[in-house]
């Protein structure tokens, strides 16, 4: 069956997954580049994300490799997709990952303001949901046609998900660092209440892996 | 020149030190004693708890061993002491550890309430101080006469310590549990705006040890 899952969701050891002050020159807030040191030096992400034949295999890298496989959908916060807040200024902005994403399939971004599909290159294009977390989970699962929906984040999308009990599983990553500020994972989230509990843990020397259940 | 330390302070992934409805029954609070199975293992635990020769040695054992030298004197918040709330309705509660706690030292006890200091077995006394976390750190550092200064928790505790930059080093275990609620070790605490950065880190099959230092 198909399921939805989270994956190479990195957060300081305090619990950030973004830094304070998101910006187009940082994507993920002050600080939080340093999260993904982890995932950057892998085999898998310099292949998806630069084309390159650079990087590292081990457990780092399995990881990776597993974010990608037998996803047949995205969905995305709308921070996760652009700096830009409000209504959208014009049809610009079409993320962070310039003509060809690394998604490959359709993206179902979650914005309170209507924007007509983006067809990118490779395959992936921006769909635009204003009507709500189920409604773009329906449509993803159809979208993805038996595959499984990744919820890509940011951090609230990952939360709204948690609370809503709609991920079956997921991959938190934490990297060794502290943020202090920004936005936190778990911050008021009672994940065992919500059925959620960590049943695999394993580490490396740039991150501690797990993998949450539900229940 | 002696130091503040705080060590084997372990929380879960979620950053919980403790989990909810502590009791004579449940210390930790409910869930809380999983916590702690890295440390319960380790040869110096069982040594220094148990009286006893059985136990692991390697990284987990390291860092227990660690937590116990060159230690002069603890600061205990009143929770971490005992369950009672309130006024001290009499001088029976002296600890959780029996008659030969596991200090052999002062322990200066974090309390709104007066009592006379208890002298247990094996160089243990415990001193309940009224006036404050820096008062009790002030007579803590005379008592430990050069050694170092142990805060020895409860989470309550070790956050009023940190937000006074009081804390010199700190060892953060992080155990591969969920506990979703109960007193959290990093909840609006803006570690990073106090100074503090993590500056080792290193892992077992049971928990990620991570070092934290104030600049």
């Amino acid at each position: 069956m198909s399921k939805v899952r989270a994956h190479a969701f990195t957060v300081s050891l305090d619990g950030y997954g973004a830094g304070p002050n998101q910006s187009v020159s940082d994507p993920l807030g002050v600080g939080g580049q340093q999260l993904h040191a982890w995932a950057v030096k892998t085999r898998t992400f310099q292949r998806v994300l630069f084309n390159s034949d650079s990087g590292e295999t081990g457990v780092d890298d399995d990881f990776t490799a597993r974010s990608f496989e037998n996803i047949g959908a995205y969905i995305l916060g709308r921070n996760m997709f652009g700096p830009i807040r409000g209504p959208w200024p014009d049809d610009t902005w079409k993320g962070w990952w310039g003509d060809d994403p690394p998604y490959h399939c359709d993206v179902f971004v979650l914005t309170h303001h209507a924007r007509n599909s983006v067809t990118m290159a490779g395959g992936t294009t921006f769909h635009f949901v204003t009507d709500g977390i189920e409604s773009a989970l329906e449509r993803a699962k159809v979208a993805a046609n038996e595959r499984d929906v990744r919820i890509g984040g940011g951090v609230a999308t990952i939360r709204d998900y948690l609370k809503a009990r709609l991920i079956d599983e997921m991959h938190v990553a934490v990297a060794p660092i502290l943020l202090g500020s920004g936005e936190n994972l778990w911050a008021g989230l009672d994940v065992d209440a919500l059925g959620y509990a960590c049943t695999h843990y394993t580490s490396t020397p740039l991150a501690a892996h797990y993998i949450l259940t539900r229940s």
